[in-house]
């Protein structure tokens, strides 16, 4: 089949027991197995045989006690389960989310190297700085660095990691086992790199892998962060609640691009979406409100408060959302939470519950065609080069976008029914970069 | 069957080629595959066949370009191929080499957890601190810092880790669906370390792995080393070239454990052996010499070099090797090297040809029976608890020992013909480690 239409990109949010953060109450999940590797396999294969692009893990570096009483248990860190789903999937891309906060450029760079060697270019790495002040103090910290160091931070982090990834050339290895020589030494670099944040000598200790780099990606949605996706990020993942907010950020961010030198079609832009699929609508509402009647206040109120920075038990529940201040944390989805409260003029107890699902991401419950509608809406309407997908309760709402969703999409031809290419960068439609060879010939 | 009879530990250590340094020459390595899953998975998948009590593999921090030119390739980073690994074998323990010196012990801990997670506990740790400056500058330092201080690092290192994969009580997870109670927060418990090198809060964002904790291996030889295994170590692999050094570094671990209050059971030793098998002796010394003819001078001396710290270019190479100054890189190799050359009288191009194989542990060229008898001999007089394997050349070295060597020690009835247990502990007879609530308890 010849493709004339523009095709649309999918990822899976992938999750233990569901992205409503109720869900492992629910009958339906499998809490037990949450910490499987069977567990994840099963949705593994089951994302790649429906021929999603990528599947992808959000990550935390500290969970609370009182999360770990109220279902927050953390989990297995991404690039230890997404190598693991490496060994035994072919094709689905495999995107681990890290922060430039607390890791050393060295060590990642090998690790998302290590990941698209063993995995034959199927690596993508979502770059995260890190939010709130918990996590910071399993880091020496007392408190998470402000917004603007951090994003200095990562931006020195990333030309580290460049660096190291194209320290070797791709024609480096010559493995002439006769005369005995691996690789030529003239292409092989140390980098010399040495920053405000940074020293690192280079080379790195693993060839250039299949992909020459992995799959950059990036959610942050704040000014510095839409500064740092244009310049750096290949997929942004973003909450957007209304399609008119959607095509507004979407415009930035490839206008952000373009001023970096880069194409527009260089960076995909990919919402959040978090279906809950029913036959009818009253269905899909019901297996809503069934989810949402698992949620314990006392936690989404802990959580919404760690998220905003303010500590909102102070505040009645059937009143509104209190002023919320400048935060060095996670701007624009605290912004987007005031937003979305004062829009839809809701008490801090409805807003708990707007937010269960999709903590910010846009939720809808619907039929499959609904569902597919809206997709289709914002993707012609340049909201979205595609979609993340975060089914709310797993496996139910992973096995209905399969069977339901994509058979629709795919029947309007808006996405694929067999793989193109074998690396992730072709599935995203993204070029091969070159090694970046004149930052690093002075170094020879 | 009923085993009457001790038994001994096998170990296999790892490598793409094979563990004679000009391996990767060789026309029967597979050069080409050396950064390929497939290529692993097929050793895994034998070494499991053969009832190997683990997987293990080496690491270091850094690449030279001289050592790319000549095949130190570096290559895939540990945890991320034995996750991969995890994924397609059931038995085999899998056991990672990372550094204290270059990392978080929040991350650390995670990713130990993490891969004990999925690998339904089969995970373990070889802690190194590092001892190169080529390693150091990859990592902002100029040099490697002291002996004395990368093990008092370490030592730290490890008492965060221990704290953090305590943090979690055993039976902390309830996971009461109806309830909504996920885990009994009295049971997860926040560490406040604060020390001379760390600060982390606390708890680790997973729960309480398979093993309790990874099982803790270690190879330090030095007296800092000692002390270091004395206090944590499960598993001591080492260099040893003669019965009677063996059998002094084993009397001094078990009394090293046994002052910290161990039993000797606690820590196995398990000395490195690189053997080479053929059918007769002089076939054997004939694979020996194929290996050595592929060895580069050159890149011997400059491998030798940076492992004892002095620039030997300048000594003549039928000369003897000079005294060595003392290091803070890598004292007890040293030393053995120093020894080893005094002993058997060797020139500098001599002891090239003595290290290429073994890098300092023990070679035999010989026939399965040979082989069988050193290791029979070696356990039997309290030299060693089992051994590190280090095939010379892959396949056939691995292939060699697994179908000629390993059936003659079942048949002594020294080595397991099926694996009694699921956990690595269960593989090396080691207990399961009790959450220290003692030390936790105050921080409820």
């Amino acid at each position: 089949m010849v493709q004339t239409k523009r095709q649309l990109h999918l990822n899976l949010f992938l999750t233990g027991m569901g992205h409503h953060e109720a869900s492992w109450r629910h009958p339906g999940s499998e809490t037990g197995n949450n910490l499987k590797l069977s567990h994840y396999v099963k949705f593994a294969k089951k994302a790649e045989e429906a021929k999603f692009d990528s599947l992808f893990l959000a990550d935390r570096y500290a969970v609370s006690r009182q999360g770990a009483k109220y279902g927050l248990q953390g989990g297995i860190e991404p690039l230890t389960l997404l190598s693991a789903l490496a060994a035994v999937t072919e094709n689905i891309g495999l995107i681990a989310t890290v922060s430039t906060s607390f890791n050393e450029p060295y060590n990642v760079a090998r690790r998302f190297a290590s990941l698209d060697h063993i995995s034959n270019g199927r690596a993508g790495w979502n770059i995260i700085t890190s939010g709130t002040d918990g996590e910071a103090q399993n880091f020496h910290f007392k408190k998470i660095p402000s917004h603007g160091l951090r994003y200095e931070k990562a931006r020195e982090f990333l030309e580290v990691t460049s660096k190291l990834w194209d320290s070797w050339e791709d024609d480096a290895i010559i493995a002439d086992q006769e005369a005995g020589i691996f690789a030529d030494d003239q292409k092989v670099h140390e980098i010399h790199h040495k920053g405000k944040f940074f020293a690192v000598r280079g080379p790195l200790n693993i060839p250039r892998s299949p992909q020459g780099r992995p799959v950059l990606v990036q959610a942050g949605s704040s000014a510095d962060g839409i500064d740092f996706a244009g310049q750096y990020a290949e997929v942004v993942f973003t909450a957007q609640q209304t399609l008119e907010d959607a095509q507004r950020f979407y415009q930035e961010i490839k206008a952000r691009a373009t001023a970096f030198g880069r194409s527009p079609e260089s960076v995909k832009v990919l919402p959040g979406i978090c279906p809950i699929i029913g036959k009818t609508e009253e269905e899909a509402r019901e297996k809503e409100a069934q989810l949402h009647h698992y949620t314990n206040t006392e936690f989404s109120l802990h959580q919404l408060s760690n998220r905003v920075g303010v500590d909102l038990s102070a505040y009645p529940l059937d009143g509104p959302l209190p002023p919320l201040p400048a935060t060095d944390g996670h701007q624009s989805r605290t912004k987007l939470i005031q937003e979305l409260a004062l829009r839809e003029n809701l008490s801090i107890k409805q807003l708990l519950l707007r937010l269960a699902g999709g903590r910010g991401h846009y939720t809808i419950a619907g039929t499959p065609t609904q569902v597919a509608d809206l997709l289709e809406k914002w993707f012609e309407n340049k909201a979205a080069d595609g979609f993340n997908i975060m089914p709310q309760l797993m496996r139910e709402g992973l096995d209905d976008f399969i069977t339901y969703v994509i058979p629709i999409l795919q029947e309007r031809g808006l996405f694929r029914k067999e793989y193109a290419g074998t690396l992730l960068r072709e599935h995203l439609g993204l070029k091969r970069p070159d090694t970046d060879t004149i930052n690093l010939s002075a170094h020879a």
